[in-house]
């Protein structure tokens, strides 16, 4: 169960690693947009298998296709069904693992749960479901688009290397010009040395995703079990391989006091009201306030290791699980455009949910 | 929209901090649960105002009277139908916020949202509101009793004093022994000691709750969307000042390596499984593998200070506002007992949802 | 479960008959709209026991108090908690029903479903729960008064007096003109002759309740599983005693040809289209064509009886009952002012979810 | 939006009449389930056009791929995806219909709704849109036939053709003994010549469906909104040319008396409870009591007339219209398997709903 994000903006996703497709159904989307759906294209390029050499070698083409919902290439008003079908499948990588509980996976939970698994790379389990995410993310982000909103999401931390300066300070043009998604091209490349060492290592390891979202107007977020960071919490937290999220000040805000957290208020000459700080991270009450929206998004390091690890198997007997499949060593690069999708859906919804506000 | 909470127990809540009373309506509560009223009633003593001298001294008897439900002291399965009537108020200290918008609270969003706030005590973004909550955890913490789970919250943090262990160094049968629900005592005095010098400066502190749920099957929580911790996740951040929220290794996790973090299975004589660590803090895939659930929550300084504060009314003209209510220096421990009420309905929720699994 | 009606606009229930209240919470209420209480309770004592001789004798005054969402006279976005206190209560006409089942009551199915019942006048199954219904939907009414929409609900048929002609040969500002809510002034006399007799009797009699709405744009409705008439059907099949519900041509029309049936469009000099018959009911693909609506709902003939009725007690032994509490020989004219609460929540909850069709 | 039916057993679709494909999402299928997938295929059967000469000459193979959530044969308890390819489309046909508003359709109210429409063969508004439904429904049907479950649904009257006995009186084995599925031959020879003869006219004619469930354990549905009945009322409501329905005793049940109407309880020697008579239907408070359940479905004519039929154009101007396309005289016995699978799935989500009625 519990297969659709979302309260009017509605994704519903399908789909297993090794099955024949992944797809999903969005439904809620605002009728008469225009769609580029070269622009939903490039999102799964973005989070594609094989895009560079700090990804998994999984060759997928990753290309989706749109099966209802469009007319004359606008939205319509009713769901929009698609599908991206499976190709570069090893699924015989996974048959060494069809009793095996690999480490810090789930395929043991899956197992007590219903009973039974489909063990080839993970099942529905695997992060190729995230494509489902990427498609409705991509549509909901064209509807941003036209009420001024745009996100960013980057890496901001991978390991112990971390971004030292706040968003602020880069140019969010620039998260697509290297491989590591990271906006400091120089920080970029000690992260993609990292990453490889670590790859080397058959090892694996985790970071933070930052996300920025600007242009969003007042008001937005219901403000007891809808409040708009608890949203955008539970989005990301349903992200494979996430252990934690904070948004404005965060954990970071628990030593300080009041009088230095505290956002001021102020007018403009034409009476706009903006706060000279942003720590509620435009977020007050669970209602946006017009500053810009920002949160961290924490990836614990993959659990998914070229090495030989001790485990059990479904019955209980010590194994020895060497993983053969083709594998991230760090997740975070193609976590970006999942972490937009998510951020683009939950804002869409809480557009639309707004508009109910008043009569 | 969206005062309800849950998916099958499910509770809805009503009410402002100046209105004649706020409650809730429990629905999907199992039916035949002998129910403990007193221990209803203690739950919300110990979210009470004026309990003791670091929280407000609002002094709000906070009984709640049950109007539906019960039969005979059980539960009927119909819903519960619960209000908590407003006592002590002085409306009057407010009367001088009508028009003003104070920093980093809901008062410029709410106004903006709908058009029109009640100002009161901050009217429905008051944390009054969690009283509906703390009866609606009560309830299912009953519940979970029975089959054998437990939850215990703590204070771990107030501005930069930290418990230096995790959970499994103390004894949290002592949490309430003190009155900032720290299992460490002398850790307990040197944060209320800190509390206290922090209020005397009409300023305020964070801090971090821990909460640990022990006794849980595996099994529980949804894979893709309804992820148990993406529930909690989304349950913690509802809370009011909640700034962000991480389960097992969470942003600490994030510099390790895969070999470091993942947590290898054993079986022990009997066949019962279990991990040698718990970096994975009892979840995997999103469903619980039986280990302890452990996660830690923000909380900001809240926004109230006793201290003259510059901001702007809302026709957009420069004021300086000085907050003359009765206020929590630290919010951590009346909000303790809110963060077990929420684990408790999260859980609750996600162990009826699972009996759908099988036939 | 499921205490709950309503998408946007929803309202929750709690309260047994014997209980020390019945109440509820509407949580979608739009903000900022002027609320006339007197409003709220005249449909209250619409639906109030005691109003007249042909209704139950059972004396409640049925007074609502508002305990949360409204400041200063208008709604503020925030849910609106309200209770009824029950009063009137002659409980020990019921100890003789604690271990009976009534026929065609609830009483066998409660037992079966959660393992105990309030046996108490019906406890949950009691229509005083509809009480909690007239309130949500007095608020809506209001909302829908400012988009010049009118609900008229009306007793059509009692036994086998039925009304001759449709909605549009009657005054229907004229329902409330007589106790029995029937426009036909003549045919209102005979069927309170009829009631009585019936009543006289021991016995109770159904009958139908014809509902008119007008003024309704055009594009409510959601096409697939949210159709417009699905929405009011399964809120008339959740009155208590209501068997059937058709709508337009209804049950009727399955014997004529499509070629009698359609509707033709035309246009005026305006430009405004209509259709110049209305077998549709107002309503085509689920969606509102801007035609009056209209449809039907059947309820039942009470199966409380002051007769002696041979039934089983819960060992399974038989027993004779004789109902001693105070009874309805016909629902109809008390549930005429459900029948409008609850097509005015529909009507409401599709024009808010109708706001997010487009951006 | 709401292109989702029901609570645990959810079934989310997508596709119009002429797109690439119809499908859907299956979300709450219970794990372990072996699945004949030829059983499945045989309702799509059952439903496909151009199978007798009674229904629409449109030629669609309707072949289910299945595309996630099986496994070995199994249902994983994880979202099963599917899509049916549309075949023979013939979407020339409706090119002198892009700017037409047929009567009776959904043309008019959609364009106002949305602000544009797929107009080829009514876009989403077409009855296609039943085959997702169908499938949803065969996979329930698997569920409920491990708990003793049966569903049978036939063709109880065409036009003024009626059966005039009740389900009992029929043997429901060979209700597809004849292509209108009515289990009466010689009834289902005159319906047969009625519709010959109606589709010689070019128009169209009703029916009423009735459906009877045998085997339901007493305890489904949830007493106040989600009323079993209601439950299947919204089901049915929900499907296309549908204006009525009506339970147990129905519309007819409002002329009779109460002490003619109540089903009165006996105990067997084994002390199984059951009711002497049914009027009730299967339901009693809103939740089944273990008799038969039973319900009629009135289908309207459909409006699609192969005649001429004036109406007017998206810009009000008269315009004279004749249908070109295949087109049903009469949906009943292809509707037949679409109540049957709606009637599957309400009784699989209240089974699986009410499975958290207790702990």
């Amino acid at each position: 169960m519990m297969n659709t994000f979302g309260n009017i903006y509605r994704l519903t996703t399908f789909g297993e690693s090794h099955g024949p497709a992944v797809g999903g159904i969005i439904d809620g989307m605002p009728a008469g947009i225009d769609i580029d759906l070269d622009a939903v294209q490039h999102q799964l390029n973005r989070r594609r298998p094989g895009q560079s050499t700090i990804v998994t070698a999984r060759d997928e083409k990753d290309r989706v296709k749109i099966l209802s919902g469009m007319f004359d290439g606008k939205t319509t008003g009713t769901p929009i069904g698609f599908i991206v079908e499976n190709g570069d499948q090893h699924s015989s990588d996974y048959e060494n693992m069809r009793h095996t509980f690999r480490p810090s996976h789930a395929d043991y939970t899956y197992t007590t749960k219903y009973g039974l698994r489909d063990h080839r790379g993970g099942g529905r389990s695997s992060a190729r479901e995230t494509i489902a995410r990427v498609v409705g993310g991509a549509f909901a982000m064209q509807a941003l688009e036209r009420l001024g909103i745009s996100i960013h999401s980057y890496t901001s931390t991978v390991g112990d290397l971390s971004l030292s300066a706040d968003y602020t300070k880069y140019d969010l043009s620039t998260i697509d010009s290297n491989d590591v998604r990271c906006p400091d091209a120089e920080m970029a490349a000690r992260m993609r040395e990292l990453i490889r060492k670590i790859k080397g290592e058959g090892d694996t390891i985790g970071g933070i995703i930052t996300c920025v979202i600007t242009g969003v107007p007042a008001g937005l977020g219901e403000p007891v079990f809808g409040k708009l960071h608890a949203m955008f919490g539970a989005a990301m937290l349903g992200i494979n391989a996430v252990k934690g999220f904070e948004y404005g000040m965060g954990f970071a805000g628990v030593s300080h006091r009041g009088s230095e957290m505290i956002d001021r208020f102020v007018t403009d000459a034409n009476g706009k009201v903006s706060t000279t700080t942003n720590n509620s991270g435009g977020i007050q009450g669970g209602i946006s306030n017009g500053e810009d929206i920002y949160f961290r998004v924490a990836f614990k390091p993959v659990a998914t290791l070229l090495q030989e690890v001790p485990t059990i198997d479904d019955s209980g007997n010590p194994v020895v699980l060497k993983a053969r499949g083709r594998h991230d060593p760090c997740v975070l690069p193609r976590a970006v455009p999942v972490v937009d999708a998510m951020a683009a859906m939950t804002l869409l919804d809480a557009y639309l949910l707004n508009k109910a506000t008043r009569l």
